[in-house]
């Protein structure tokens, strides 16, 4: 059974499900989505970008301007939101008030448009720039204001050449729910910094006030006492980390006994390589070395497939990556956090062989 | 979709899947098997009970000599395996050598036969005796020895009237597979020390020595450093503890969108009365109160109802239960122990609606 799977109506959070294992790329419409506010109206004759703050000579660019000015550059990468794999730490306790996601919410694409360095060059940066924030056209509301959706990124990153400002998802037109006519590509950091409906990048010496930013997607292991939802102790999020994950078989799948065919993909931290892929049939008392089945591109994740003989019974088969820096964790104890973010414990399938 | 659940191939071990949340009495046919040897072939006509040990008139009696000496008692109790549920600690962690058992090894009969009490009044009780030992006439191997599989419990609950030497489940002739012809039936304990294939009742000064009295069916929190598997400085398990269990929707099942009815099973400690039985469509933030539908008697289970509304999206389930000494406790890291046993923490089924 394949499908869309929505948290709730309004279609701004929605993945495909379950993910597919068989493509490098994700196709458009099967695509994840996970956003704030409603879809914002975007006529784009009239859209701009501004580009102020610490630069030496703010801008107001068309589309137009921004495609004709700059080299068309395109990236493979993979999109993930920080909530993937929350589910599994419900088992702990209840994260009220954050998406109970499993591990639906990460696709690949294959994005256009121009380099965010190229544009910042073009306009200049101020000696004093540290951080630059992309703020949506969209509205969120938050405790009684309205505002767009906005992160920071740091120079380093924005300089680096990987970060695009997209105009394409696989080769068309973004569509309106990933972020027409313009979003942040960030690859290999958590999506949330992957701003869309870009209106306004502006050049901070500190990293962005928006709530986004600094009060959530940020990782905080100890409770506030004061208020159990607040975050704003922690660290900011910012690359995605090491994760992988058995898409085939599913969860509390009914298998014949024998040899079985596990699927997934796995990615490193930051766009580190990987260096194995192991597999477990008794929850990770014994591995086995699955192969890399396709392998990715830098900023994207691989596709892997092992293979199991499972006698008649319950198993927990497990999943775990390494990259060049580390291996995943064990347990969700150790990856823990106040809002549950980038879990990448080993990844855990109760399955029954009858 | 409904089967049996076998753990491996002898037939040994396997209970019905799902565990039907129908009926109060589980059918013969979809009774949990749990045995450490393969069924004895034992000829009734042959067959004898011996009962020694600390007993004034040490005595072996045929199987009409058992009938026809004492009166005949009935009982309706839930027999459950004290690895029920082991497979939730697999998030934790591995834990090799011991069977994955999910919620299906619990089954609920009417069991006819003798009180155990009884005949131990008639061989007469020695002062010094403490404990009642069970040996079966089955053969189990373990480090390179052979013995009938064994268990004991004290002499307080063995005359209390409720444990039986059982010859019937549910009316018929007890099957091979669950004891035949004699079995002990001890209500409201762990079903390792109701022993099947009775051979042997033997009188103590101290619990029994036996391998699955001394050193397994023990709970130990805290690993031996040098023997990961030993648990022989653990409490030796009795009473079941109070549990409750979502019986459908199973997990991972696919829901459409609106009104849901949810039911499952709950029971109390050692035969206390159940005060109250929730369910949280949020892994435990909110809860409502579930209804009794089929109250079970002092020994057995009770099935419940509750209904929950559930939008778009992916859901964690909850269900506790309370009996009139306490509540099941939150998660696996508050009821973990070495060997896995005794699981009764919230019980959460994923589930996905569409």
């Amino acid at each position: 059974m394949t499908g869309r799977l929505n948290h709730g109506t309004d279609g701004l959070n929605s993945g495909a499900w379950p993910v597919s294992g068989e493509h490098l790329i994700t196709p458009v419409d099967s695509f994840f989505t996970r956003s704030h506010a409603p879809v914002p109206q975007i006529d784009p004759a009239s859209w701009r970008l501004r580009v102020d703050g610490l630069v030496e000579r703010p801008a107001e660019l068309s589309l137009d301007q921004l495609i004709r000015s700059f080299p068309k550059q395109a990236i493979a990468a993979t999109m993930v939101c920080a909530g993937l794999r929350r589910e599994e730490f419900l088992l702990l306790g209840p994260l009220p008030g954050e998406l109970p996601w499993g591990p639906e919410p990460i696709s690949t694409g294959r994005w256009s448009g121009i380099s965010l360095g190229d544009l910042l060059q073009a306009v200049g940066i101020s000696a004093r720039a540290r951080y630059v924030e992309f703020i949506g056209l969209d509205q969120v509301e938050r405790h009684g204001t309205r505002f767009g959706y906005g992160a920071s990124i740091d120079l380093g990153k924005a300089l680096s050449g990987e970060v695009l400002l997209a105009t394409e998802l696989n080769g068309e037109i973004l569509p309106p729910q990933h972020g027409f006519p313009v979003r942040a590509v960030v690859p290999g950091w958590i999506g949330a910094r992957s701003v869309k409906w870009l209106g306004h990048i502006n050049l901070l010496e500190d990293a962005s006030q928006n709530y986004f930013q600094s009060q959530a997607y940020r990782l905080q292991r100890e409770l506030n006492p004061d208020d159990p939802r607040d975050v704003s102790a922690g660290t900011a999020l910012t690359e995605m980390p090491l994760n992988s994950v058995i898409v085939s078989p599913g969860g509390s799948d009914v298998l014949p006994a024998g040899r079985l065919t596990v699927r997934g993909w796995a990615v490193g931290t930051g766009g580190r390589p990987l260096q194995s892929m192991e597999l477990s049939p008794d929850a990770g008392h014994s591995w086995v070395t699955a192969r890399i089945t396709v392998p990715g591109e830098r900023w994207t994740w691989s596709l892997w497939e092992g293979e199991l003989t499972l006698p008649r019974g319950r198993h927990v088969l497990a999943a775990r990556a390494t990259d060049s820096g580390s291996t995943q964790p064990a347990t969700v104890g150790e990856t823990w956090n106040v809002k549950g973010y980038n879990n990448n414990a080993w990844h855990r399938v109760p399955v029954i062989v009858e």
